[in-house]
């Protein structure tokens, strides 16, 4: 078996993985009354099976020039260029977290962003960003982390094949194998209702030789994804977007864009609604088929099309005059992103159950939401037109 | 092991059993990406037990007398006084069901309950009230439903113990075991920060004799609880509430208060925040060591006295003058209700796995919630005060 964890796990939770309190699987007790028998009596609905233990975390005054390792980081001083995938990787999310921030306070013209820095005491760390009830945004929270952790070897074996974890040969067996992470991840909610929420989250993750299995390769993969969420269907609002997105991918693979579209479609459904939460983007996922330094650059590019791709729409949103009924509606909107992210989302789920940074995990939530019992849209209305393309996901462009 | 089924499954998952569609337990798919290996690969989070598959409810124009099959309610009539235990308990269920609703509107004023009936072929069924945006309420929910089900052996087994299962005599194989559960389940979310949150649950469940084990006995229970969620704490209003429980419980057994109120206060805690989601109540599951008309008894004090317990402290707080603060500090609370319910409540994500009436299930929600990042309340505020008893839970009474 694999894992389930987490499209936006880096942002969400910071500090699911620690390299120093690794503990050997175990069931974790399901959450229940004390002395509950349950009712009525079905063999138990969800074991959870924890790996890791979380050290807690420590805020920092400053960021630091870099949350690696000296050994990850050898010219980290800051005129060097660093030479590392690690180092590169970091460097280009912090680069982006910046963008990405002054962008959004541009736009935005009221609110700044609060900022959260905090290391590890075994490496990494990471910084937070928050911007609440601005001008424009309601939330907009743009993170990124540093993660050294370790690996159980039988995650790494399920995940590699047995004879490839043990280096080819089977009969070695493995021990635990520390791994690196980094990402970026935010997601972005602002008021008017005619203005769309974004998130995206990109991400590299590298595991060490293990130790104890001499001959096994270093592992690495990249993930991640952008995607947007309008309560109103804008078609050339959709198609801009669609189109930063093919653009990003078809520098690099003809096929990156249908795949990562449908995977993205795929990804943020909401089963017990059998609709998506918004109208998709591109998602992936343990990507490395293909040359690293192709990837590192492709990832380098979604990541940089994010202020192009969603700023404009923003631009010629944010002051589109509504009415209550609208603003009804986007808040509905919102409460089916809570229900994918509190319910379905890996990394949300994961960092809530292994006691993540809490604020961390949850600036994902809108400010406001909204339930109402049996809304159903008018056919036809621009409600519906939304609710429909959330059921039935269309090829934009 | 033993079911992780719900406290309000019956009222949330109307339709999560079938008398007609029972499959073997397999394991359902994690919900993932399309070609996904997920990231980083830890051993599975959330393995899936399904039991059992759905049957789709009928809506129905009328209320009928009873939702029993005709084997069950021999003296159906209006007239008749219903003999066994199924046809009392729905009978109290209802009653208290118009009881309920009855009080809310009048203490409403404004709002009526939209109603939803529904049957299915193989007997069972429920009622759906809901009243939304009133003039006290900006969301009530009163619900009961009647459900047969069947349950498989190796539940059956695991609930009773192999030699009890199997009539005294292990080396009988039982087999699936039909279950009859009937149930009342309510969430009444006030407009005024200063008017507490009400939920109420009660339930009874009751297995067949096993077919291929004619000497196992029939097996019953009870299940439930009241307990309440205020944004502010008026001594007088937890006390009332409290003692109206107390009350309830003392007629029966003096062990039944503090022993349910503590569970309570375990059921209801929103573990990833360290703080219970209110003031608690009373919770209890899977009773059956006491006299089964005493808990029949017990079980319709308790609900009998939701009305004197709740509506006082409606009738002192609807209409206090609150600030835009006040309000926001409710809907943060609401928010925290949000997760519990998605997150950790039994009925909740049970239903919403196994594919129940949606509407139903998440008619628990609030109308509106809130999440702010970072949120503190000042130390010695009322907001703190509130957050303290939450997070350290108080004997009131």
């Amino acid at each position: 078996m694999t894992a389930a964890v987490s499209s936006t796990f880096l942002f969400l939770a910071p500090n699911a993985y620690s390299s120093q309190t690794l503990k050997p699987p175990s069931l974790l007790p399901i959450r229940r009354a004390a002395s509950a028998v349950a009712f009525p009596r079905l063999p138990r609905l969800v074991p959870v099976r924890a790996s890791v233990a979380i050290e807690k975390e420590t805020p920092e005054n400053e960021r630091p020039e870099t949350f690696l390792r000296s050994a990850d980081s050898p010219h980290a001083d800051a005129a060097a260029a660093p030479t590392t995938v690690r180092a590169r990787f970091e460097r280009m999310i912090r680069e982006v977290q910046d963008e990405v921030c002054a962008a959004i306070e541009a736009a935005d013209g009221v609110g700044t962003f609060k900022e959260d820095v905090w290391s590890r005491p075994g490496g990494g760390g990471g910084i937070s960003r928050v911007l609440q009830d601005g001008g424009v945004w309601e939330k907009a929270g743009v993170n990124v982390s540093v993660v050294y952790g370790i690996m159980p070897p039988e995650a790494y074996r399920a995940a590699k094949g047995e004879a490839k974890a043990a280096g080819g040969d089977s009969s070695v067996k493995a021990g635990p194998v520390p791994f690196f992470a980094a990402g970026i991840s935010s997601v972005l909610h602002p008021k008017n209702p005619f203005a769309p929420t974004l998130h995206f989250n990109y991400r590299y993750f590298e595991t060490d030789a293990p130790k104890d299995a001499p001959g096994a390769p270093r592992e690495w993969w990249f993930g991640g994804g952008t995607d947007f969420t309008p309560a109103y269907i804008f078609e050339e609002d959709v198609k801009h977007f669609h189109r930063a997105q093919k653009q990003a991918c078809d520098k690099f693979d003809p096929s990156f864009y249908p795949r990562f579209k449908k995977w993205c479609d795929d990804y943020f459904f909401i089963k017990h609604r059998g609709e998506r939460r918004g109208l998709g983007g591109i998602f992936f996922d343990d990507l490395n088929d293909y040359d690293q330094e192709m990837l590192l650059a492709f990832s380098t590019e979604c990541a940089k099309s994010v202020v192009p791709a969603y700023l404009p729409i923003i631009e010629r949103r944010k002051d589109t005059p509504f009415t209550e009924k609208n603003k009804a509606w986007q808040q509905l909107r919102r409460g089916r992103y809570v229900e994918f992210n509190l319910v379905y989302d890996r990394g949300t789920t994961f960092g809530l159950k292994t006691g993540g940074r809490i604020e961390s995990i949850l600036v994902s939530l809108p400010l406001t939401a909204r339930w109402e019992y049996v809304h159903q849209p008018e056919e036809g209305s621009e409600e519906w037109k939304l609710l429909d393309a959330c059921i039935n996901p269309k090829e934009w462009i």
